[in-house]
């Protein structure tokens, strides 16, 4: 068995933010030399997601607007974890809602995908750099 | 390692869905003949999830308004996505909401579930022909 | 390729708990002798959760405001799956949307974390005994 390990580094000009890392992901794949497993993306932080769908401009708005009305980042004060001088609770629920992490098929040394999957980093509380795991078992 | 690659392929009659596939997915990892290992089920579409949880009707049922009543399928027009002339941004999002994948333990040559255990294919735009990957690695 | 499985029992004394099972899931890894490779953490039961966030005080209160504003546990005959005789409806959709499972990535022999994250059990129909499932594959 094979393993590879790779760290991405984001940060986002913008409180929250949608960022397409499926050229990374493919690029550690392709640096693995792993023909047939699993891929692992995760945040290494708790304010953030990685998730997959479609890279479509209208519907990251879309899911921006979904998680704001869902969970408002204030008034800060209704959120008790804001009580320890943070302000960022909302941050840590809109990931849980977006789930943390996506394991992808490896197949003949691709991400087996269908036509539309695209790998998204979702940035809930950015401004600050953020580390993304890259992890690859196989052979 | 071993590995083991199925596609199911799925249409439904109906926009939205639940569908059991955990038989198909047991029939895979006996062709897979792997004793030991992960088994991952992702659809490859981006408008359905597959998940885990009770094959009971009623439940399907919360689920399902549950998810309207979150993600209400219209007015289309609330959604950016269906600016493009989509109509189907409600769907991306009742995907995220119940997940895209599942990861599941093999072991001694079965799906290492507890008693109520099942998986689900969970469709939210269907009437069309759709792709569910399994994914078996292990021993 | 080396495999290891543990089941983990717990029994909350409220309905409703998080639970930091992070010790207990680093004690596996160390029996596993496991180096490389990737560890599946999930419920046996479909009314829990098994997430990855902060362990603070404050957060937890907000998890379970959250979930609770959002599905509540009654009116029960709200759910049609309590039409079965069940008053856990709500647990299975609370369970949803915290997700399954996760997997996380082992390095030198460690679980593969940034500096927050933690592994919790998510219990919503609590005050009996539940199993967790630990599965860790690799070299």
């Amino acid at each position: 068995m094979k393993s590879y390990r790779e760290e991405l580094v984001l940060e986002t000009k913008t409180k929250k933010a949608f960022i397409n890392i499926t050229p990374q992901v493919e690029t550690a794949l392709r640096k693995s030399g792993i023909q047939e497993g699993l891929c692992l993306v995760n945040p290494m932080h708790i304010t953030a997601s990685v998730y997959i769908n479609d890279d479509e401009r209208g519907l990251l708005k879309d899911y921006e607007d979904f998680l704001e009305k869902l969970v408002p980042h204030g008034p800060i004060e209704n959120y008790r974890h804001n009580d320890t001088g943070e302000d960022n609770a909302d941050a840590h629920i809109k990931r849980q809602v977006m789930g943390r992490e996506v394991v992808v098929a490896v197949t003949n040394a691709k991400l087996d995908f269908g036509p539309w999957e695209q790998i998204f980093y979702g940035e809930f509380d950015g401004q600050r750099k953020k580390r993304v795991l890259i992890k690859i078992i196989g052979e």
